[in-house]
């Protein structure tokens, strides 16, 4: 299904809704969570905890999001985080020059160019105003971050354009307070906030997104990982910058140097054990690797982890080995120590982050769970992740079975997350309950009253079992049972 | 104990971090959540969505925090949600006069004077700067919202001062998209942002503030509670605008019109048996009246639910009768049809609000767990609320008790947050965890590695027993089930 009919059917049942929708002309870019939404969301990172950020007994904090300038200033933002746009002279329409060339030419635009190279591309194709059709020239850079003034004063902060800043500020006191070692990993989930000058990919290109990240801190003189004999033979597909596909075990991707570290080559792994586990199968993912020109400066090696959508491919995780740059500005521009104290010996810790779109990663989830079969659509999620575990219908809305079945609901509603339907037919029942991903339905018929069993339908093979309602709580709780994180 | 021995401990333990600390001279009302914080939080959030939202099969979405101008002008926060400020005309020094006034006299100044109301009170008690001692005069209004501007267009939009602005502008989509009837509730954890003019008490007065809020739509013709028999007789303590103190049932409190409907009757008590689940008992608990003149001017009817702490009453939770107010604003604004069809016939609903400070609410069960025992502090936090459940700890390091109890570890790590320590003494590891609120700790010792026993050692009374390593998974997670929500 295209990206447009996934959206779609995400509104329809409420997974997504356009923020502010029912007023007009309300900004692109932003997005709210319908109930379907903060379900499925909330039990995908309930996965993310348990593998990731609980089998390596990381910490998890959740920091502000406006933080003051000076936190910008140290972290190169106020200067660097900003995109080209080009103002139309007749009409006043802002563009960004690089989608427009794009449009224009049908070929991918090399990120970074500078100011004059965009206008002379813009010249070179032609570039016209999308509103009235004048030439476009003039490019120039808009900062991304949003500004708010603090109190009376106005004193001037930001929105953080990304979650990780809050980490590196609170390590301090996070290493003062805690009892840690290195390796240690410190995640965070929450909002982060980048100004985008024309968004217009719907959930995939937000204003305000969510994102789950996690910094690994280590001792450069020990990049190991405790535990990378556990996954050390995992597959993983990389794309290197020359254009070239390959497949290798983590450890030869170590061994040759296209990963940096056992530990970076530990967390690339368990990414993609961890979207496995969420729907999205090792052979839909690769790993980017970006070329020198593609990192940030300050970047000693990236890996983009993308997933194989209806879009081409859609990147997830951006996986990014910061070196010591964000603690030692941080530490310059504060005063502060950010040293780790190793039993005397300072050191200044590395990054290893993996920066989650949490937004995005959802978006995928339901993309590659949704099928279609014939008239019925089907979103397979896994039962843990899905926002509804069962229906609980009557089969007949006389005879005391709609008694029975409210009564079989409030019993289950205690310990697992399900729903009572008694309207139409209980084949439109069931193709409600497919398409919201419900992995089981519970019918309530005349057997009932009289042997206390059920029917339970399985929403991806449609096959039915008669069941002991008695049975049904531990039932449905293994089927929402969480993997092995190991 | 004190606020400030409360916050310390807070600090130091790791629940909270003040923003950006390791920057000097960084903004005040800004509070970043510690690992500890953020694991007593979620579970927090946790019970609340057992006894409260899924009890009563409620709604829960996630809507952006940034929304366009045209919300604010219909919610009237543009134009009403202002705190009165006044500059000094000599040094520019800014302060809430109310609040110089009352530090001034000792004496509470009512709320909603005028502008020239205050600048009398001042002279009349000759307030003057705190910074340089000029006197202070000229009372002005200051808008407590964030703006920023979307695009490079610079959009005029806000951040949210309170989340249920998501709720109402998306009432048309949930009615359109969900199966629903009325009451129906409507829940949502998220952000708000309030720029105070002078914020001075810590985490109890946030400029970014998480609240938890719940709006029940019903129709104003049928304001019951399917469930109100369920707890009708539960004692609500209750302050008049009288000033006089009382004690009913729910049903008593109904019945005399102290409390509008049985709709409202329900919440209320229903917040209160949340509440002591979480470790605040309904005798901490009392309802504020507001009287006519303290309520908003669109509030029907409105009970601050506040808890008896060392710094007095502190309110927690405002709940507020806001009739059509908010969906007549926004559909006349929007020109959108915001009515629930019922059956055929066109019902506006009313709106009855919970919105809950999640941060103080942390706070508060914090300082209610926290008591001393001669030198000991302990956290008598609920173990289903703990951040961890269970210390594990060889009782020496050596004869292989360091292997047996890191094995043990990792078996109860898959289903339990337990945390592993084998440094100093075990009094002292019993200290630590004590602090930090673990209900309890696991001692492996030389009978382990004989009889595979283990020293099981409670909290809260000390007591200790012998306990079959086998059967600790089941142990912890019978501790940490959460109360029956009926």
């Amino acid at each position: 299904m295209s990206f447009d009919d996934v959206t779609r059917l995400a509104q329809q049942r409420g997974f997504f809704f356009k923020s502010a929708d029912s007023y007009p002309n309300s900004p692109a870019g932003f997005w709210d969570y319908g109930p379907l939404g903060v379900a499925l969301r909330n039990n995908y990172l309930r996965l993310w905890r348990h593998m990731i950020v609980k089998r390596d007994r990381m910490l998890e904090i959740d920091g502000s999001q406006i933080m003051p300038k000076a936190v910008f200033e140290a972290s190169g933002h106020l200067s660097g985080f900003t995109d080209p746009f080009v103002k139309c002279g007749k009409c006043g329409s802002v563009f960004r020059p690089d989608k427009r060339i794009e449009d224009k030419t049908g070929k991918q635009v090399p990120e970074k160019l500078k100011d004059s190279e965009y206008d002379e591309l813009m010249a070179k194709a032609g570039v016209k105003c999308l509103k009235c059709g004048a030439p476009l020239s003039g490019t120039g850079r808009f900062n991304m971050m949003f500004r708010v003034g603090i109190g009376p004063a106005q004193e001037e902060a930001y929105l953080r354009p990304e979650t990780c800043q809050s980490i590196f500020v609170d390590i301090p006191l996070i290493f003062k307070t805690q009892r840690v070692k290195l390796p240690l990993g410190v995640a965070q989930v929450g909002r982060s906030f980048r100004n985008e000058i024309a968004p217009r990919q719907g959930l995939l290109r937000l204003r305000e997104l969510n994102q789950a990240e996690i910094e690994v801190f280590f001792d450069p003189a020990a990049a190991e990982a405790p535990r990378f004999a556990s996954l050390q033979s995992d597959e993983l597909n990389f794309l290197r910058p020359d254009g070239s596909a390959s497949t290798s075990k983590v450890s030869q991707a170590v061994a040759e140097g296209l990963v940096p570290s056992a530990l970076a080559g530990y967390y690339l792994a368990l990414l993609v054990r961890f979207y496995s586990a969420a729907g999205l199968p090792g052979e839909r993912l690769r790993f980017r690797v970006l070329s020198e020109e593609d990192r940030a400066f300050y970047s000693k090696a990236a890996y983009d982890l993308e997933v194989n959508l209806s879009v081409g491919w859609l990147e997830l995780v951006a996986c990014n080995y910061r070196g010591d740059y964000d603690l030692s500005r941080h530490s310059a521009a504060s005063g502060t120590d950010f040293t780790f104290d190793d039993a005397g010996r300072k050191v200044l810790p590395h990054v290893f982050e993996l920066s989650m779109g949490i937004d995005r990663s959802v978006y995928a989830i339901i993309e590659a769970s949704l099928r279609s079969e014939g008239e019925r659509r089907v979103l397979g999620l896994r039962p843990y992740l899905a926002p509804v575990t069962a229906g609980v219908f009557p089969l007949v809305n006389k005879d005391g079975l709609q008694e029975a079945a409210g009564e079989l609901f409030a019993s289950l509603q205690e310990g697992s997350d399900v729903f009572y339907d008694e309207s139409g037919s209980i084949g439109r029942r069931y193709a409600r309950a497919d398409e919201a991903g419900v992995p089981c339905c519970i019918t309530v018929d005349y057997d009932t009253l009289k042997d206390g069993t059920v029917t339970l339908r399985n929403r991806d093979d449609r096959s039915q079992e008669r069941v002991l309602s008695s049975a049904l709580a531990e039932r449905l709780s293994s089927l929402t049972r969480l993997p092995r994180s190991r």
